[in-house]
This record gives C-alpha cells, structure tokens and sequence, in this order.
C-alpha cells in the first residue's frame, strides 16, 4: 500500500506540533490510512457537516483523484492550462490550530507541487498563505517564488477573521508583491461565526450558497480597500474567484461613492476604489451569471471596464462547473472572448502558452 | 411646556409595560422631557455609539423638527409627494423587550399620524410593523389599513433576526397583502450579532457604510426568496430602500442560476427567483450610484428589466441626500424618467396625484 498523505508530505514531525501527544495523534492519523484521496481532498479535513437533508437526484460531489485524470479532463474541455486551487482547504482558515495549520499548508503546497504540477504539462497551482500565521505564510511564498508553476497565491475567505485587509496580513500581501504573485481569494459556502459567514439562520443550501460566496468576496474587497491595502502595496494584484461578476459594478459605485462622502475617513487612498479595482483587481468568471439575454451579461463587463479584468475560471471537476462555451457563446468579439479565455490569465499569471496557442 | 413624546403617545401605560417597576421606569422616561424632538428621532431612543472619532469637517447629522418644516423644504426641493420612514427607529429591531418595542411601535404610528402626515399636505407615511411582536404588528396593520396617508409598511431590516422570510413574520405580510399595502424594507448602519450585521471588524465608517445597507438587502431578499414568502404569498410587494439598485441584476441572475441547480431545495418555488422579483418587487434609488458615465447608470436600470420597478428616494433630509437631479440628468427618455420620479411610487402606494402634477 502507498504511503499516505500525512506519511509523506507532512513536515515537521507530529510530535512537534502536538508536543507530548504524538503517539495519540499519529494513531488518529494513521487511522486516516487506506481512504483513497479525490481530486485536492486531504483525509481527514473535511468538515463539512451536511446541513441539508438528502434530496433525491442531487448532484453526487465530484472529484479527481490523480494529476493524470485532471490533465485528460481538462484537455477533453479543451483547456490547455489550469490554475489548480484546493478543494476541502477551501475552509483552511477556520483551523484554530496555529501550527497545525501551518504545518499542513506547507504539507499541501509540498504534495500540490509533486504529486499535481510536476506530474502533468499545463497544470499550475496557487500556493496555500496560511492566514492563520502571516509571517510563516511569508516564508513559504519566498521558498516557492521562483518555481514556474506556482502562479499565485491563495488565500482562504471562508471563515477567514479578520477579513484580509486587516494588516495582520501585510507580510502575505507583502511577499506576494515581492514575489510578483497575484493573491487569489477563494470562497466556499460554510458556517462559522466569522463574518460574514454566519449563514446559519438559512434552511436550505439555496440561500446560503446565494449569500455565501458573494457575501465573502464583497467584505473581504471592502476591507481591502478600507485598510488602505492598496495603497501599502501598489504592486499587489489581487484576484476574485467563485462569485461570478455581476457584483463588481456595484461595489465599484458603492466605495466611490462613499469615498466621496467619507473620505476623510480613508486618506491614505491615493485614488478611487474603483480606481483601484481597476488597475490591480482581476475577478474569475465561475460561476458566470446566465441571464435570459446574454447580451445583459456583456453589457455588465463593459460596465466593469471591458473584458481586460475577466478571466475565465471552469470550478472543473465540479458538477456545477462552467463549460468554456458559457464564454464563448456569448454575443462579444473574438478578441474580448480571447482575453477571458486565456490571454488576460496567462498575463496576470506569468505563464507562457503552449506552441501554436493563442 | 408642551406634553412629551412620551406622556402623549405612549400607550398603554407605562406600568403595563414594566410590571412592578411603573415608578422606576417613569422616572426614567420623565427625564427625557424637555428635549427636542428632531424629524422622527424618538427621545430616549437613540443608541448610537459613536464608533469612529470626530474629524473636522465630517458632517453633522442633520434632521428637521416638524411637519411644517419637512413639507417646506421638500417643496424647496421640488418634491410634491414625500412618504415618511423613521429616523432612529431604523435601529427598532435590535429592542430585546417585546412589550416596550410593541408600545414604543405603536406609539410612533400614533405620533407619525397626528404629529406629521394629518399636519401638512403630500405626507405620506410608512406605518411601522413590529417584527418583535408580528402577531401585535399585523393587528396594528388592520387598525391603520384604511388610512389614506399611511401608504405601507415599515420593516427594519438593521439587527432583524431572524431575516425577513422566516415564517414568524407571516402574520406581518399576510396582513400587508390583505391590506394592499407594499412591504418596506429599509436598514442603517449599526453593528449588531444579528447577520448580517456583524461589521464590528470594518476600522470606519467608510468600510461599515458600504456592507451594511448593502449586504442588508440581499440577505433579506434571499430570505424572502429562499423560504418562499413570495408563493406563500402570491399579492405581497416588497420595496428594498436605501442600498441603491446596482445590487439587483447580479442577485436576480444569481438566484436563478443556484434556482436551476438547486430547485429541488426550494420545491415550493412556482417561479424563477427574478421573476418574483419582477413582478413583486421594487427599489428606491437612494443612494443612487454615480458611475463616471451616466449611460452605465441607465444600462443597469435596463438590467433590472427597465424603469417600471425603480422609485425615487431622497433621504431626505440627510446631508447625503440624493437631489432629484441626479434622476433628472440621467441621459433616459422622459417617460422613464417620469415613471421612476412618480408614476411607479404613485401606483405602488396607492397615491392620488395632486391636481396638475403628472
């Protein structure tokens, strides 16, 4: 049998982040051994509680379990390149356990980097920046800056306190600039009693999962750009994922309005919020607004500012996953539909595309 | 020296109120006698914590004291028609004392009919609906439904828990729906443990102010959408005030596509999410968004499905009031402009013209 996740990727020794129980909590890892490990998913960190009762005809969850399996699905969607983010670490920042949350973010960014993006061509990953210790998450983004196909940085939303412009996390956004990585914040739908993830008062997945991802991403721009983030870091690129698009219109009017009216309450911003947003904001497509006239969807990234800020995300495998004709159906020219698809990425990402593409 | 607020609409006494505590709290509420009484600020009601410090130049906060001056100055600013919400009340769902929130409600009807609407032509008013008490709010509803001047019904959305579609507040829109008159949504800036309220963590106003309204609103949409109100009650209009409209594309295109993912959820759903909304609600347009080009303003209210469900706000009189001009200006025909000026408000509520206006 193949040694397990925890065997080999993860460092340092057990013992040592549990000091004086070892033997304990290496038995409860050990028990771990044996499970098979899907797409991402870390044994035995995956706790999601089902809120919900089981529905008859609901979606199975989906995953893939090997970089080969990734890499063949991909390619049959015709995508030739892919920014891989975890999956169960989505909720990575609501570990209380400082080191043991280090530990195992360095652990994922160990097996991430060998067993997913060295094994395949076009795969490519966000390094996981442990919120819960900035200065630690700091280091490992210098360890891994150089490597090609690390692409940016991922910074858990879900549950994250305080929200990501408080400067708790300056050494993260500080070596992320340093590095030239675009910090990526990604979502998922939990609750905790973090804001604003306290969803527990809705019955059903339908208004959590409504609520969930927008809300996250909506606070944690506006915290952003309240805390003056943008303004300490003018190198920092930060990028948006998993809440589709339709909302950045409105928190680009909304902050400048208010910057007008309370500006005095955030003078260390040198320019408009969306100013801002502009010039160092990317937002990921998945998953994309379908409106009953897709043309209202190209009017709302014209409002945005064109397509020079979309960049097509796939949320693959998932079952909910957008198909890249969402995109390309849409009634826009080719070359808007190029930059979405691929040249806006591989620009904000450093990466080079394969021979004879785009 | 004029009889208080308090010695002449509080009903029943204040002893029924505090059993065994009658003299204490009298007292209590005696000593708020001489104070004046701005534009709706009930005395002794008026919990703000001041959470950011005073910075020279910010500005005050501004109120009017009586009909007669409110009717004045909405003249002046070439408004025939103003329907009037609360001041502080607009805290009114954080009370915790069932009884005093139901007394105090009660009170501020009484005191808003007599004191405001009865006093000066083109007051209207929204009648407001205790959610501590929806059993109570729904009978206060009854007794005022014949009123001409009161044209809806108040609900506060600030600390509200839970979020407006739960089931507790079915005698409230059962009521308005028999009464035909539009549910109000309207919130404010507080920090309160009641989702979404959570904005402790936001450093200033600036940050607070841009969640708050904002993430009030598509909470309690979703709530309402999520639970079903709109099929439990198919006559019930909604009117959301005071987040601007930017929000409403995103969260109708949102609601539809998790309604095809997860309609199973939300079986008793017998339409899309954005239909209900656009049959069944509205949106007041303060504060409106101000996008460098104006045409962007007009394009998003295309997206909501065009200018029937948008209404003019105001704010007034708050010093960041929206002046009709900034309606007035937009590059639209002038039949939509008339429609979001007056003509939708006017059939919403129920609204004679005056003679010669329209």
């Amino acid at each position: 049998m193949a040694r397990s996740f925890w065997q080999t990727w993860f460092q340092p020794k057990v013992s040592a982040i549990r000091p004086g129980s070892a033997r304990r909590t290496r038995l409860s890892l050990e028990a771990l051994d044996g499970a098979s490990y899907p797409y991402l998913q870390v044994p035995g960190f995956a706790p999601n509680l089902r809120l919900d009762p089981p529905i008859q005809g609901s979606h199975a969850y989906r995953s893939v379990d090997t970089a080969a399996k990734m890499r063949a699905e991909l390619s049959e969607l015709e995508i030739d390149i892919g920014v891989l983010f975890p999956d169960h670490l989505l909720t990575f920042a609501t570990l209380p356990n400082i080191e043991y949350a280090t530990a195992l973010g360095q652990a994922y960014n160990r097996w991430l980097m060998e067993e997913w993006l060295l094994k395949e061509p076009g795969l490519y990953g966000v390094l996981l920046a442990t919120p819960q210790d900035p200065e630690a998450a700091a280091r490992e983004i210098e360890r891994y800056a150089k490597e090609e196909r690390i692409v940016g940085i991922y910074l858990p939303t879900a549950g994250v306190n305080p929200l990501l412009g408080h400067r708790k996390y300056d050494p993260i956004m500080a070596a992320a600039e340093a590095a030239g990585l675009p910090v990526c914040l990604h979502s998922v739908t939990v609750v905790t009693p973090a804001f604003p993830c306290q969803i527990d008062q809705f019955e059903n997945h339908f208004g959590r999962q409504v609520v969930s991802h927008a809300f996250a991403m909506m606070a944690n721009l506006t915290s952003l750009i309240h805390s003056g983030a943008p303004a300490r870091f003018p190198g920092l690129r930060v990028v948006f994922t998993e809440a589709g698009i339709a909302w950045v219109p409105y928190m680009m009017w909304r902050m400048d309005k208010y910057f007008n009216e309370y500006r005095r309450m955030v003078p260390f911003l040198e320019k408009r919020p969306s100013d801002y947003i502009r010039e160092m904001m990317w937002f990921a497509t998945q998953p994309i607004e379908e409106p009953d006239n897709p043309k209202d969807l190209v009017a709302t990234i014209d409002l945005i500012g064109g397509p020079e800020r979309i960049i097509y995300a796939s949320d693959w495998p998932h079952h909910d996953f957008d198909h890249p004709r969402t995109i390309m159906k849409l009634p826009m020219p080719g070359d808007a539909k190029r930059k979405i698809m691929g040249e806006n990425a591989l620009r904000l990402f450093g990466i080079t595309a394969p021979a004879g593409k785009l």
